[in-house]
């Protein structure tokens, strides 16, 4: 039995097999003996390849659109081209390893696509890269845990939110990566997902893993590999007893979340994409707090479609039939890139060219955001919220460009609905001029981790920097009042959506505070109800 | 005559010869022709390094102390190691250019020593490193700009802090960079020394601009190279023009600060090292509101010892003559990394390990800047102001520090003076909790600089952003006011040391919120007296 530890992110405890997500490796020139051999495996890797794509357009026409799937079809194309296939095999015939010799071919076919001065020639740079990306993986065996066959935990160095979104969610009981923070992007994805998980472990990755049995304990942090009876025994009835808590909350599905003096407080769900909406049924939202956009843009190779992201949203409305969905508008940038949004490098990324910034300097971006939410707005209740503010005037250009829009529909005869317009409140600076803001919009919510970071400058994803860290940091809470406070002087509704809201040390803090709604992973509702409803407050 | 443009970032107009200062090339394995003829080349280098070195050697030991020196003769024996200059002119004789040659023997000569288990050993990598950088610069003619003869316009790509450390200072008339921001290390030296400069610029840099005259215009951001008669003549009397308005500012020397309501300010100088003392004496500051501790650090190879921090102290004390001397303790990383200090890269360095977190962390690094401090605090009238501070607990852990390390040194019968301890504001969690943080110092020195970085999650030095930047943002103002009267509510004093501080359109809004020192850069000083000075505040 390997016994290990690890910082737990999510509760609970899972048992499963093990599927280790490899990254691809870094690729040397290696000579192979035996060049027969290895133009075998190419041609092998080849047909793979080719059947994965048949697969993933399948599947892709079926759950997204014919449109995406027509990107997955070029790619397919590649593996008919003369210039790209004899290239590699020539190498392979020289002498090199089949994995290398693709990356080679690849990566210098990939840039002479990309100095080409036409943009459908420039956008099949990114279809080479990624059908180059496949054979490699298949090459060197890398993609091999992600047949998952059956339900298992996965164990990763990290993941990128571009690989979690090709995940099959349903068959994972639990993440284990060696590095991460708390709030990284897994760390959040398990929170949705309601699974156990941890970052920052002590195990050593290899291929050896796959298959074997693992237990994760999101407790303590601990991890058994190859558990003895005991350990199984006892862990099997720890994970029936929380089962058996988690089952004790069902009795607060379906109720008001009111406090013992009758404070009201609404209980939303954050969510990443519409596949996140049976968290949200399962875990007894009243309404979506924090849609977050970043989905329709991320794992692809250009822009989303206007139609492409309406039919996301609507489909989000649809489905809450009439309660509240907050869309947030595009926040990419910072830890979220993209390639062919092209964004430069930054020194510190953090404080970069991210969230609104973008939006506001490339109004096609932002453009086709507003037209695809206010056209999905007639479907249900729609609010937008405009992340990484700072200034009024920024908010005055939004509600100046967000009338152009909806002018500019009605015009062209499409239906909208009433829409609120609300901000995050995640900047120092917007929690300072909250009183000016609370003038210009409808709602504020409160992205507590990135006030935070900022607050105390400390990046949240840094490990080095835990010790200074305090997430209940006095100019924290003393932001938090001055927020709901300046937002109900003038009327409006204060909500907070950062993991903080989640936090049940501080529930009857923010029902003092008077904050309107609470915003926390779908997963986290019933207990949050729970602490409400109990509240002396 | 080329015209061109950049970004002023001091007033002036400076007339002279460019001195072009290149980075090292990137350096391939071009190979030689004439083998003899390279042979030759590596041995005149290494005899031009051995002179420079020697002359180093003198300078140092003169200026700053025998120790220093020893560094540089630990180099000069590498010219003479066998390993080393065998290996060099092995690869020499296989075809290979000099330059490349020793930049590829030197690193991995420096990788053999940076991986031994010895620390005196390890510390040599550094060594080789600079020894091969010397003899590549030689070889390459890279470092042609920088004999100069005579007072001249250095225009580079852009000058780190270790940069410009070895630069003769005297002889600089003016900066001009491709690359930097209002911010750059290179604008807030140019502002120290009192040096027209301007920072990116549309400049073609290459070795054909030495010697050619060059026409650099602070006030509009336009440079002239080669100008014609017309020119020069308008530049010569702008410049002498602007040399009268600079002496028309005599008048307020050696005068108080005080407004005509009579409201007192103090005007102090921030500076970078010792060697800036005559900038403070030339612009007639009331003491040093910044002394920066950095400049102990950069260019070298290792920790500066005890003995050389407090000599740097003790000569700025002394030259201070009992004016207040603000000492700030090491402010290392984020824009400022130095090799022996290890840090690792980080995502966000701005928001990452850096200032007081080193030194809570590292407390050796911490002791010893302590013990010199306190040591030169018996010659003059020193306080300490402590970095990035963002809680009590941090600021209760430094005074027990300070209090261990006091007491130390008397016990060792050492003499310290009275010493003011006091903090940076900087970040929006000390301006939050200033109250709090107001019962347990001295004084109170706002960072206008990062903390605006921090406010609106901004990176100064990043000029995509220069859209949504804003100086005078109602979030810092409001955030300066909540300082100084938290500061006063407690009785102790508060001064403002970054760069805002010398905005004159604020010198009203300052003297009302009661600021009790503006710090800033000592050429900015009598400037600044002239409008407190006509102030109706």
């Amino acid at each position: 039995m390997i016994v290990g530890r690890g910082r737990p992110v999510y509760e609970g405890v899972a048992i499963g097999r093990i599927y280790v997500h490899m990254k691809n490796q870094v690729l040397t020139d290696r000579k192979c003996s035996d060049i027969e051999k290895e133009m075998e495996r190419f041609r092998t890797a080849k047909e793979k390849a080719a059947e994965e794509l048949s697969a993933l357009y399948e599947k892709t026409a079926a759950e997204i659109g014919e449109e995406q799937a027509a990107i997955i079809e070029v790619q397919s194309l590649f593996l008919d081209d003369l210039d790209y296939i004899e290239g590699i095999e020539a190498m392979i015939k020289s002498g090199s390893e089949a994995a290398f010799s693709v990356h080679e071919i690849g990566d210098a076919q990939a840039s002479a696509f990309a100095a080409l001065d036409d943009d459908y020639m420039k956008a099949r740079a990114t279809d080479i890269r990624d059908i180059s990306d496949r054979l490699v993986r298949i090459l060197t065996g890398a993609d091999q845990g992600f047949r998952m066959d059956e339900p298992g935990i996965i164990v990763a160095e990290d993941l990128t939110p571009s690989e979690t979104v090709s995940l099959d969610k349903d068959k994972i009981l639990a993440f284990v990566t060696r590095q991460g923070s708390s709030n990284s992007h897994t760390a959040i994805l398990a929170r949705v997902m309601n699974i156990p998980s941890l970052v920052l472990t002590d195990i050593d990755i290899d291929q050896s893993l796959n298959g074997r049995t693992m237990i994760v304990d999101g407790f303590t942090g601990n991890y058994y590999i190859d558990p003895d009876e005991k350990t199984l025994t006892e862990m099997t009835a720890k994970k029936k007893s929380a089962g058996e808590y988690k089952a004790g909350l069902e009795k607060y599905r379906g109720i008001e979340s009111v406090s013992r003096t009758g404070r009201k407080v609404k209980l939303f769900a954050n969510i990443g994409s519409p596949s996140d909406l049976k968290y949200v049924i399962d875990g007894d939202a009243e309404g979506i707090g924090l849609l977050r956009s970043e989905f329709l843009y991320l794992g692809r190779n250009d822009f989303p479609s206007e139609d492409e992201l309406f039919e996301a949203y609507k489909s989000v409305l649809e489905a809450m039939g009439g309660k509240k969905v907050v869309i947030r508008t595009l926040d990419i940038g910072a830890d979220k890139k993209v390639d062919y949004f092209c964004l430069a490098p930054e020194e510190n990324p953090a404080l970069g060219y991210r969230g609104i910034r973008i939006c506001l300097t490339e109004k096609d971006i932002f453009r086709t955001q507003l037209r695809a939410i206010y056209r999905a707005s007639a479907f249900g209740t729609a609010a937008i919220m405009f992340p990484m503010i700072i200034s009024v005037k920024e908010v005055q250009e939004i509600k100046e460009y967000c009338s152009f829009i909806e002018k500019e529909l009605h015009d062209e005869g499409i239906a909208t609905g009433p829409v609120e317009l609300g901000i995050m409140i995640e900047t120092p600076a917007a929690a300072m001029i909250s009183d000016m803001l609370a003038s210009e919009v409808d709602f504020f919510s409160v992205g507590t981790n990135d006030l935070t970071q900022y607050t105390l400058a400390i990046d949240r994803q840094n490990e080095k920097l835990d010790a200074f860290y305090d997430a209940h940091h006095p100019a924290i809470m003393r932001f938090l009042e001055m927020i709901a406070s300046n937002a109900h002087s003038k009327g409006i509704w204060a909500g907070i959506c950062g993991e903080l809201a989640g936090d049940l040390s501080l529930t009857d803090e923010f029902l003092k505070m008077g904050y309107d709604e609470l915003s926390v992973a779908p997963s986290r509702i019933l207990e949050l109800r729970k602490n409400v409803i109990n509240s002396e407050v």
